[in-house]
């Protein structure tokens, strides 16, 4: 009955989608992502940065297309493939929670999206989503598409530059109004080799030089958001302090399966209407809803040597406890209370995977992108390391005892 | 301490805010209408229309300095008379609630929100925001800027070709994906004559003719983003179905006042969490949240007559239970529940209220735009009033029964 | 050995382009069109307008491309047909000489360029161009796809809505600066049917509104570009200068094989530096070289009523003698100079054309757009007539003499 | 009389001239730019590519209100110092011949335009140019504003950072179709500092890694335009055609004072008309007009360590005698004519000079931007060096011939 259907799209225009993807599109477990934006908190800095992983994920499934478009002027593949790979993509977000980023890898309250069996369980085998997905046949396929290894299809929906990336890069910049951009020729570049997706860098046995600065102007802009957007101290620090509110109420008792039918808005809803008897969560809400954001009084880089930052690490970015630990400490030593301080420690997760591309070079030979002997690919995955900081983050109220706040973080975490 | 705040929008681009208004807008209130959509539930066809009154009031107060700007190159503008311009431009949509136009303008469930004194009040009197204008000494006349008339400063803020105008056709085509844009060159046209905002279109005692097709294009996109956009069926469907939920919701004890601190995805959120004890409000959010919407069966346009319409909108627009009632008779009448069916009547609130701008023509008198004998103007404002519709919607469960429906309507509304 | 070639264009991105449309770009007479701006003398009012017929020609294949992919969609095109449309459409435009409108159209002094039998013959059958279609046997087919009519091939190429349309109208207002564009979603009403390209404008027994709409948008940016650029009075009167310089020189000894030969530029050059023994020539070479152009001191428009409108064309717009015998006359007894006098009567080939594209509509036939009672497609064909404009232009030195010359004009063509 | 004129330019919209603007483009001599494309010969590449000197004049103009626009918000610029730098910026390359860089930089056929005081004093001096700005007695500040150094006036106009370049960054993406561009916010970044333009990157302090960033990128955007475009080798190959063309017609008469009067069309009709008599110029000109270009058969790159390019440049760069010596031998040795080689030789000028913009750092003190320890200027310099090639380019007629012209050639040189 229903037939394609034509979607206007702010940022690629008219995507086309087919009956089953329409039919994924209509539920509820879809519909879902409306509520889930897909920069989290970065509205903060970003003001009209307000786009959904609902939208994200039709443009994702219109990017596949265009790369398996590109494709097939020199190979084919089949309407089944291109099915199987268009769903997967559009799918590919859909075991998302609200603020999912800053409560998977910056904080790890949970596993993350695509590694949590009960998650994926849930979204891709129990659903509605799931149950069509049965119906056609597709479902282990799709499952493997979106989190599997090893094949062309896991490639584009999620590999080192794929669909998701083409579809956020393009979408992320036009949302937040910056003037980055990559040229569309970069699809010009994808083929099929050993069943895998790779970057095709030779012409007539030598480099083209053109398709190698596009891809490295790909990286360029998404380090770029990385700087700009994704690591911006604002939305560092606000993603804090709803993780720290979380935290706190999935103590309260608020369940991790709530949060799979919450969006952003609702989340904040829930936190405020049910667990403000809980005094840190109420300031926490209250200071976000005013936009008076904790601010960092303490902060470490990369300066300071890989050595400790992989002891600080190990110390904090895994252990809840041993962050409230520090909180609590810190705070009595410098006579604030303890919920005035967040410790935020991220993992080291900032290795711009996309640089272990699989690029075909001058000889035919495949490799990662990074193991050339390129030095601004060089450059570009060594400034993206050093994006990793460690903030103390306290509130507004106190800010005019930050020094004794230095001194004690100091101490305690054994800097001096 | 602070100072003037550069803050980038995917729009305009930078935006530059003085301290005053950065206060105004880190209240409670402000940032609530981050969670107000611009457009409502017109995601649902343009899903990348997710676009808050939050950054349309900061484009807004934009616009409004682009508007002084202009005006400054021949005429004198005081910088008290900017900064409260700015500010009544920031906080003209302050006391909008969640699905505003559909519940005050379509459905009559509440006033409009700036005819709403109460409103006013709470939103610009008492609250943090009321508090800041009142120590500002401007708080009488942002208020009279928002909502009064005859001045140029109210002009600009919200008259017919106005800074909230200058913005939203902009924002509202750029996140729906639509191609239509005005030209910068319009700003050149303003003057202040009488103190009043004027659309100048003379020069050396001739019609600037590229002036005049300017503004006739800008009310076109005006018009085509009602075509398109605004009186969408299924934006009008979505909205119907939210709109009879919340009416429902209001008897079952929710209260105005609480509308006033939800936004979008809260609002239905609360629906569904306190009010599915009614079993109608139950089946209405099932069907929104896997966008299985309600479909038109029965459509009256302007084509029956002037008087009929009249008849109809007075019987049916602003009375809550008349249109219970002739949902329940039909209902009956045509073998189905009562909940399955949604009279939808929008008032007549269609006038192009654009082409009313007044402009200095040829032999420098002013008038308003309409007056002129400027066919397209007529041919606009009539096709605008011509996007009047009565729709009776369905559920698609009972849509085999839609032509007994039909009749049952047909008979009820007197139409054969 | 020659393969398909990507070329970036500014407008469309890139473009691909097979061997045998490389091959017909790649000589001498298709190069020369590098020499012909798209606009003639724009650039005097729109300064960047600089683009020429080569690239345009190149766009027109393009689109020729994109609407054939589109109709596509639901019938089949043989690879054949695809080639013949995109090589006439790359060759639409190979007849042009410099100033073509202007020496054409707007002052008769050459027969249309895709009327004059000789260069047709010249340029597509005599030159490399004619030999290349000749060996790939599609020299009859593409001439008749250029200059025919009847076939689906020619409606693309240059019918009422053609490739050629929607090339010029992107590229115009991209390199005018003009803020108008048309929808991409024009491209899904294009069908083919009983042999001819129909615009569908059907959906399931009702009118597509937004089809309708865009189409009659399209017809909007095409009257906005006659009112601003194509019938700018900046244009107007350099064109009028330029042309009579020609005319003179014709008479002088240059030839129309010359014209054939020469770009814009290379144009100019030959009449200054081989024309100026003519001192009318020289005058106006030096008043175009300092952009000193001569000025409108008398206009009549089509207030002066369509029978003596009717009269004024047919004694001056064919008739160059007659021109020059009014300007003698009214120089004369207006006391100036010949040369500082030139009388601009343009034909009324301003019916815009477009309008009567055909149309598929509710019940499935097809006829003329105009021929549907659209008050908007009514309104713009009258405003596209009222463009035409009669000038009487002069020379700046003796605009103080400007009354004694609206005087003479008054009584010399019979307006008094 | 005449008042300031917006003209609409395509890259920045409406652009704002002061009458004495208005009449220094009214000039002969200006309106000779309209006939000298900004990128010689790329538009054999990219053919959209056509705009001209004259529209980025005008844009270098208003790029130098832009800056110092901006300049103002924290410190003072007469209005006699703005008419000033506004008039030099706009006048900036009013000494520009045709295909300028070609004969200039890349083959000294002639001195640079800047450099060439014969031509400075024509052009501004002696010229309808030199007349206005004598009258209003701002000549030699113009001139020491085009050409001088150590003031920020010649920093705005032809500095590291400067109106020139922003200007011509954004029109040779616009028209080439590159999707690169610059963020307007890198016009924050510009201050005065003991009479020199600088670039401000600190802030309390710090560095303001964001502008660093945008600096940066606005130098990968120079170098990605030297890469694509400034360097292409079918530009490169053309300009060698045309100047090889141009070299020998000076032998046969043609002047260099002929040359200030020329456009490029009318140079290549020049070329074509006059000197034929010369059978190389005739060849050379056969092939441009059918796009049959010379083709690089033998190539040195910076591979071949700096000693070796020193040598090669030092015999070949500025010694027109001793390239044709070369050509002569290597067409004997190889059986080929001495007109089917020619030698194509760029000086070292690849410094990337953008990079010496000084800059104020965290601790407030200027210096060079690449004096900074900045790894990712340091690689942008290096790979602009690397751009320098040394070509032997040959006729199509002989490319079958390539291996003994390459072994030739090698043994001639030396590389051997």
């Amino acid at each position: 009955m229903s037939k394609r259907k034509l979607i206007r799209d702010a940022v690629h225009g008219d995507i086309e989608m087919g009956p089953l993807e329409v039919e994924l599109m209509d539920t509820p477990e879809f519909q879902r992502l409306r509520g889930i934006r897909q920069l989290g908190t970065a509205y903060l800095v970003f003001p009209s940065a307000v786009h959904t992983r609902f939208e994200h994920s039709l443009g994702t499934s219109w990017m596949a297309h265009r790369i398996l478009q590109s494709i097939r002027r020199n190979q084919n593949v089949s309407t089944e493939d291109e099915t199987l790979i268009r769903v997967a993509a559009l799918l590919h977000d859909i075991t998302h929670i609200p603020f999912g980023h800053t409560l998977e890898d910056e904080r790890r309250v949970l596993p993350r999206h695509d590694k949590d069996e009960e998650r994926v369980d849930y979204f891709l085998r129990q659903s509605a989503v799931g149950r069509i997905l049965k119906r056609e046949g597709i479902q282990d396929a799709v499952i493997a598409a979106i989190n599997g290894k090893d094949s062309y299809a896991s490639d584009i929906v999620g590999g080192a530059i794929s669909a998701d990336l083409l579809d956020y890069l393009r979408r992320d910049t036009y949302f937040c109004g910056l003037s980055q951009n990559y040229d569309a020729r970069i699809f010009e570049s994808f083929i099929i080799e050993n069943g895998r997706l790779v970057m095709n860098l030779e012409k007539q046995g030598r480099v083209r030089q053109d398709a190698l600065s596009e891809l490295v102007n790909l990286l360029r802009i998404r380090y770029t958001l990385s700087e700009r957007v994704y690591y911006h101290h604002t939305k560092v620090s606000s993603g804090a302090m709803i993780s720290k509110a979380v935290e706190l109420a999935l103590r309260e008792g608020m369940t991790v399966e709530e949060l799979r039918t919450l969006g952003d808005e609702t989340l904040i809803w829930n936190l405020k209407e049910l667990y403000v008897r809980n005094s840190i969560v109420a300031h926490l809400l209250k200071r976000l809803e005013s936009r008076q954001l904790y601010r960092a009084c303490y902060v470490l880089s990369t300066e300071i040597g890989e050595k400790r930052r992989t002891d600080i690490v190990s110390r904090f970015h895994h252990d809840l406890d041993a962050r409230e630990a520090a909180e609590s400490s810190i705070a009595r030593a410098s006579g604030i209370q303890p919920h005035e301080i967040i410790i935020y420690c991220p993992s080291f997760g900032m290795q711009l995977s996309e640089a272990e591309v699989p690029v075909r070079s001058d000889r035919g030979e495949i490799q990662p992108l990074s193991a050339g002997n390129n030095e601004e690919i060089r450059i570009l995955k060594e400034k993206h390391k050093e994006l990793w900081k460690f903030y103390v983050l306290i509130d507004r109220d106190v800010w005019d005892r930050g020094d004794r706040i230095k001194s004690a973080t100091a101490a305690y975490i054994g800097t001096e």
